[in-house]
């Protein structure tokens, strides 16, 4: 294999974060945390996952960061927006996910990330609303986006920028033909086209400015013909879309599992009770729309029911999103799974997660962010389809159907970074 | 890739089976009924699963059975031994897996299969006793399993055998001198000796006769030198062992999804409740010791703590088997997983597997005894690693450590079925 | 105490089903199969259960049944209305709650019991229609369901009767005017007031004709105040509502525990998949409408929320039933309790309820026609409070709140059979 | 009724605590912080618990220490004794079961708090091992517990006394000679007779004085002859066994509802993870014994299987307590009960509780201090048996069986209290 030419992360990468919730924060007091004591980044793969080379014999099996050339946690600095005026600090201690013995460290550092004003259109969201909002035109809203890039990347000295959504979930829309085209897109931001979403002027601002980007909630963004253009005219690469953590992370776990061993599926029936603004927001029935398309497909993807009609053809597939105040970011998923075995005998799997969807999040964002920044050095241009691994509903190029076996989408992934590398696949053939 | 010369399936497999309870008499009804009326035989890799060939392109999604000649269900025919003289309807009947809907349209070809005398030591299962036993030396004894063979093989017809342990779990032991080679095993048969156990013997005239022999059960069988050296001798394929059922099956695709994701891990309790013979034979603390070897290391090798001692090096492993007579046959499964997230902070996974002992070993059994004639045909010589697929301690080459890995597990086992068709291994890349 | 005066349970009771579904007939069929096998019927205090009379020290533990005077299983018959045409065998069949070897005894038995046409009115239940239904005005299908109820005891030569509503659940509706008097509920019959519901024509009908109602359903029904007005006219007993069976019932028992302790309980979530008729129905959010305020209020009533601000004032309580077909009548229950002990600490407990919806609901409806014959025989009238350890939403006299805790409930239920049979209440001090 | 004479409690009350662990640093630190600031006293009946007075519609409902007198929180002192010498600062801070938020306000408090040595021996707890002990024959040790008693009255002015065991759990025994008389196990203590448990020593230096007394620990203890015979003499009320918390709190709370309903149960499975000091202890077969007993007999006597052989008379009770580190204080159980309904149809409870030992285990520790004060000034004397809701192994008079019902033993309490102070027992009769 050819090793792909890859330019060195020197300098410092700005990560921008559109929306500043619980998840941004919790991803930026954690890096900063890892800087001043030693823990280990738990979740990330950029920076713990050591990936085999070569013949089973030979025992490689270099970290990925010393496969591949990384940023270093050390040169990141972060921009964000939000439409609440609360600095970094602020928002964490309101988002509840990490104690005060975590964040009481980092506090000056937090304290100094100011949110930019959030594009915002509460048809958009409905269960929020927020008075540190940019107003005027969409165009006029990208154009500020824009200009807060540039300023920041002036201010910190940033060699490089990626994005990645972090924000609330949209109402789910369809696209129309004002997504259709970039020109159309342009032609809607000049006459303020209410169907462009804010979310969309994000992604619009990255890409033009040839940022790499990643939307790391369900509703409909950067997947629309006219920024996919967009990404292809100015080579940014691109990725999304809803990271995969919780209970979807499971479900893409368990059921390659059950297929593995033909195991049929008569029912998947699968609750969420979570309390945190993502519940709340997914207490709105177009919000949850949009969560559920991309919960909700991923089953039907992995048991190839036309092939299987006997093991899954009459698969039942539910799934309910509960706001749960009680329970704030500690989300908690639970999974009944009617099986069907031998002879048609029925048995049952059971799973409760208790999880925090922030934390399982967090280590996504800074993967995503490392892991750009590599494809842009690399000079892979627009849909990432080897990112798939990391999100429900994965970019593919050509609209493919998207591969939802986590154990399909790690070995595309690590098979990449190999070939970036000029290392051969592995097949796990005999010594392989 | 060159494609190998497989010899066609012809004629009528025997099927021999050591151990008439309930996986056996599970199998045998199932595979009786399926030729009576038209029941998917849900388990089944060799019946029911696809395998994808070529670029992604080409849609090349035929069945295995397409790709590699495997003998039909129509040609199969079964022998077995038992400690107790009950009929196959009378034993099934007795486990009372099945219900009377399922056992009676096949009662008359159940009636028919009368089990041979069980070679039997008490000091190997304490927990049982049966009256239809072999009497003599270890020598006499396997010389009369070497008889009843070959009388089966001629009362049947049969073209070709493959044998497969279906008996309980003996005690725990080490291999001593009189397992190291060929020639003192069979001086210790000559004399004797105690410490080879029941299930050896059966092992020990499969592979003499070129059978191919797979272990069902966690003990200490044929992977010691001896038998080895046997198959090497004869060229019979063999693998093992500890059929890969329920939690354990569960395990082995919970904890690759986990550190796909690097998540760290720092407590996974398990704990069974199960009330059939197998559940009562375990209750015994020697029985109960070689099941806790086969279960224990899988995490061990799929985490593969010395490479990731911050995320697995502290995993605390306990499992637990308790005999529960409510629960007959419907084994239930319960684990608790502590996990470490993003700055250490802790979640948990709890898993419940209502699921059902034979009717998860019933398929494992087919397949096994498809495969393995397959292997057979192909001229594959001795241990099969890539039938590791199918159990918690898979039998190595060379005393490699084994893949526990189920996804890794099932792509060594489709690359090998590839190969053996002179297709490609898949890799994933791109349009791969 | 005095011992009250109670007719003998001499002749034929003959017991009135409004609603033919899979409660009716797993009730009918249980008791037919109790005629012909020894088999005991789990779930009825009125056939299994003991009670304690006197002092500790006395040892008397009597049969309920030989305390109070009831009637045997052997003289019940059965009649019942559906707007399906089924007869009894034919409905359980579709019910698919039995199995075979427990519904072919009875058979004949079940066949013999076809169903009189249903009142109905589809605004009253959106999700179900049926062909076998009645015609004309309220106050014709009123008169008509008399006819069925006088044509029966005829037919089944009855000494007595008793109704209990079998059916299913009817829409979310308040009373108005036409319900709050007896005078206003007959003009409304004659107009064909359509806010009389269908279920109300059965109550009217049996409390006209004075026989013991019971409403196993959470819709507005007999506690309205012109059928009150009616039964305290004709002295029948009457009582309900909603069958207490499954996640309630098991709240019941849960949440007066954590009291006694005084546990505090941030947090209630309550999960139900259930996929036989009563799931559809509650599919509707009408119907889902009526459940969820009976199902809604059990907690706030046993903590006694004003009287302990502290430990149950901000509880946040959530229901929800899903429709899920896989499952069929094998409902299943999953709550999540968040507590809160010594110095504000969280705890857990997660209950997973794997139930069958008819199974725990038939011996209620045993019970019920017992107990209210009983309390006819007794010149016990209107309504029974004593009854309320069977239902959701106990019945009160004066509008008291109703009693929830379960324990409380079982003590005034025994208390009431003690003092009906002249023996002194338990207290439980000292040797008592 | 007529009303008791309650001397006041006035002064300061000392409370004595052999054993200072997770339960009793938990206890003392919980009362001292609530000194301080405004939290309530979450799982204390005798803080927070009213009781209903009179007919229903009087609507009394005192607070319990509105209607009998009890000790103020902020009249206690703390004594106790441990085989380690660190003060109760150093010890609360190694449990690990408070945050440092809940320790650091209380600091200085805790920290004055030093143990006496402990009376010792490894033989009756395998597990522990500690330097700061008493030594001298049974004898000695029990003056000197005798001593340190004194000695802290008098220091800290206390008024009253009452003491707790809150150690670990000793091994299992059975009564011996030395046990059946006060003459022989004061023989025993001058022959130093190893028979004679170190709890003994302090339920006897505790009885001895007159001082109340309360067995926290399953093992045999107060309730042996000899010390019954010394507690008849002295008039010290005392009471246990082993605080019901935990699993056998739910146990004790669901058995009782499922047999109110007359549901029958074939088996309870349950097992526990726990990783404190109290886990390790456990650990060793013979203190896990004396657990088992206790917990083992609760289902016997709620089920009362001699009344009930047909819905209890199979119950398969399964117990396992293990070890696992991770978990630390936060101990959880796993529960599955195998129901049968009507017909015999099997139904299936599985309970996950994720609880914590001492936060449970701590206002029982108040509360027993409080209620042994009360009844030592009401002048009840010997066996408490109306404290029994508190255990998991009430002690009962005259070795009748014990009362595991967790609303029976509730109602006893309380009606216990209602006599105390001249008010009629509850019976829930009609208005009552």
């Amino acid at each position: 294999m050819k090793k792909i030419n890859i330019a060195p992360p020197t300098g410092r990468l700005g990560v921008l974060l559109p929306g500043m919730g619980a998840v941004a924060t919790t991803y930026m007091a954690g890096i900063l945390n890892s800087r001043k004591r030693s823990v280990p980044l738990f979740g990330s793969v950029a920076e713990l996952a050591h990936i085999r080379l070569g013949p089973r014999a030979e025992h490689r099996q270099p970290l990925i960061r010393e496969l591949v050339p990384l940023a270093s946690r050390d040169d990141l600095v972060f921009g964000a927006w939000d439409i609440f005026p609360d600095n970094a600090y602020e928002a964490a201690v309101k988002a509840s996910v990490l104690r005060p013995e975590d964040l009481e460290p980092v506090r000056t550092e937090l304290e100094a990330i100011q949110p930019w004003r959030g594009a915002f259109d509460r048809d958009f969201v409905k269960k929020l609303d927020g008075p540190h909002v940019k107003h005027g035109t969409r165009r006029a809203m990208a154009a500020e986006i824009i200009d807060d890039i540039r300023r920041f990347q002036q201010d910190q000295h940033c060699d490089r920028l990626v994005m990645i959504w972090c924000g609330s979930t949209e109402v789910y829309h369809q696209p129309e033909d004002v997504h259709n085209s970039l020109a159309a897109f342009e032609k809607g931001l000049d006459g303020d086209d209410h169907r462009i979403s804010p979310s969309m002027l994000y992604a619009y601002a990255a890409l033009k400015l040839g940022i790499p980007y990643a939307n790391g909630a369900p509703h409909l963004n950067c997947e629309i013909p006219a920024l996919r253009e967009l990404a292809n005219q100015t080579g940014a690469p691109m990725t999304g879309k809803d990271f995969k953590t919780g209970q979807t992370l499971l479900k893409t776990i368990i059921a390659p599992g059950l297929k593995a061993r033909m195991i049929g599926v008569r029912g998947w029936f699968s609750t969420n009770i979570l309390g945190n603004r993502d519940g709340e927001v997914l207490d709105d029935p177009g919000s949850f729309r949009s969560k559920e398309v991309t919960k909700g497909s991923v089953l039907d993807t992995i048991f190839q029911s036309d092939l299987y009609p006997e093991l899954y053809g009459n698969l039942y597939h539910k799934i309910r999103i509960n706001y749960y105040p009680p329970r704030g970011d500690e989300k908690e998923a639970w999974d009944n799974i009617d099986l069907v075995g031998w002879l048609g005998y029925p048995m049952q799997i059971k799973i409760n997660f208790l999880c925090r969807d922030s934390i399982l999040a967090a280590p996504v964002v800074h993967d995503l962010a490392l892991f750009l920044d590599l494809a842009k050095r690399a000079g892979l241009k627009s849909t990432q389809e080897w990112l798939g691994f990391y999100f429900k509903s994965p970019l593919t190029i050509d609209r493919l159907p998207p591969e939802h076996d986590l154990f399909i989408q790690q070995l595309k992934f690590k098979n990449t970074l190999r070939q970036l590398a000029g290392e051969e696949p592995i097949t796990h053939l005999e010594d392989r």
